[in-house]
């Protein structure tokens, strides 16, 4: 195989979820049927990683100083909801309940990993959450044992300063049949079942 | 997202096999945890687009004018294996079973998806069996039902000027067991066994 083949395969092996036959299969479909999307790509990767960094506030990635979330004027700034990634907080605005703002982690706490507090940006997230105007902050890191730990040191740490902290309702999903949903999760929704 | 953000995740999303999901978890991935990777990543591709065509003999990717098989004095020139793809050529190689030359087709007939006789450079394939030195061509594209039609097609073509054309073996696979194997594959070793 020709040495830029070889190159560009070692180099698309550097993306998540792919291995040497995907890289290949990749690298032969760019060069055969896809130069200008080869191109494009290259400029994408190019551009990204000069002119994206962490909003000042929020810790996303974003062009400018603080990003188009944090600076939109029309969101409450007494709420503030946690989330894990980017990739979480797009879905949550896609549920259109949310008016207030963010702080994104990059990441959850993961003692196995060597993940710990400071890889998380928790001191950025204390000085944000104590800006005076937060009120309440939302935690809305994943439901596995991960993220569980890390909305529950993110609470303690919060609380111990005095702000008001909550969590995602759990329960039994939207649409769900009983019969189909573990048993942790009708257990979680009988205790936490609501007055109608 | 922010607009470089969107323009990655756009980008990516050229890459076969990956969706919106996937692009967008690789280029958070990148920008999180591995820069180093996305620039490498952009110089490869860039590298790539402007170095690899294809081989003047052979049709494969290369650098060259000719690529390093085809200019290896030690294989056998009166020999000449067609593939589909690079990737074919490479398992082949892995084998150490042949030692003669090689015709990279860059697909398959496919004319549901539009993909005639000079999509896959047959005209290229004839002037390079007609060299004089090649005796035998044999035909090695996959045993798909494309993959077939194409043989087919390139056998009567390359007969109908007088070349020796054969196809490798089917038959049981190395390590089957006749319970597990499908009826089409064992009917096919059964017409073509051979004297012990």
């Amino acid at each position: 195989m020709s040495k830029s083949l070889e190159f560009l395969t070692e180099a698309l092996r550097r993306l998540p979820g792919v291995g040497p036959k995907s890289a290949q299969r990749m690298a032969f479909h760019l060069l055969q049927h896809d130069r200008d999307g080869a191109d494009m790509l290259s400029r994408a990767l190019q551009q990204a990683v000069h002119a994206v960094h962490h909003c000042a506030l929020c810790n996303t990635f974003t062009e400018d100083e603080v990003c188009n979330t944090c600076s939109d004027e029309r969101r409450e700034r007494q709420l503030l909801c946690v989330v894990e990634t980017p990739a979480d907080q797009l879905m949550i605005e896609q549920t259109l309940t949310y008016k207030g703002l963010y702080f994104v982690l990059m990441g959850r706490l993961s003692p196995l990993d060597g993940i710990g507090p400071k890889d998380i940006h928790l001191e950025k997230l204390l000085a944000r959450a104590a800006d005076g105007l937060v009120t309440e902050v939302v935690l809305a890191t994943n439901f596995t044992n991960e993220g569980e730990a890390t909305a529950h040191y993110i609470s303690e740490m919060l609380k111990a300063r005095g702000l008001r902290v909550s969590r995602l309702a759990r329960g039994v999903p939207v649409g769900g049949e009983l019969e189909y949903v573990d048993a942790g999760t009708i257990a979680r929704a009988m205790l936490d079942r609501r007055a109608t």
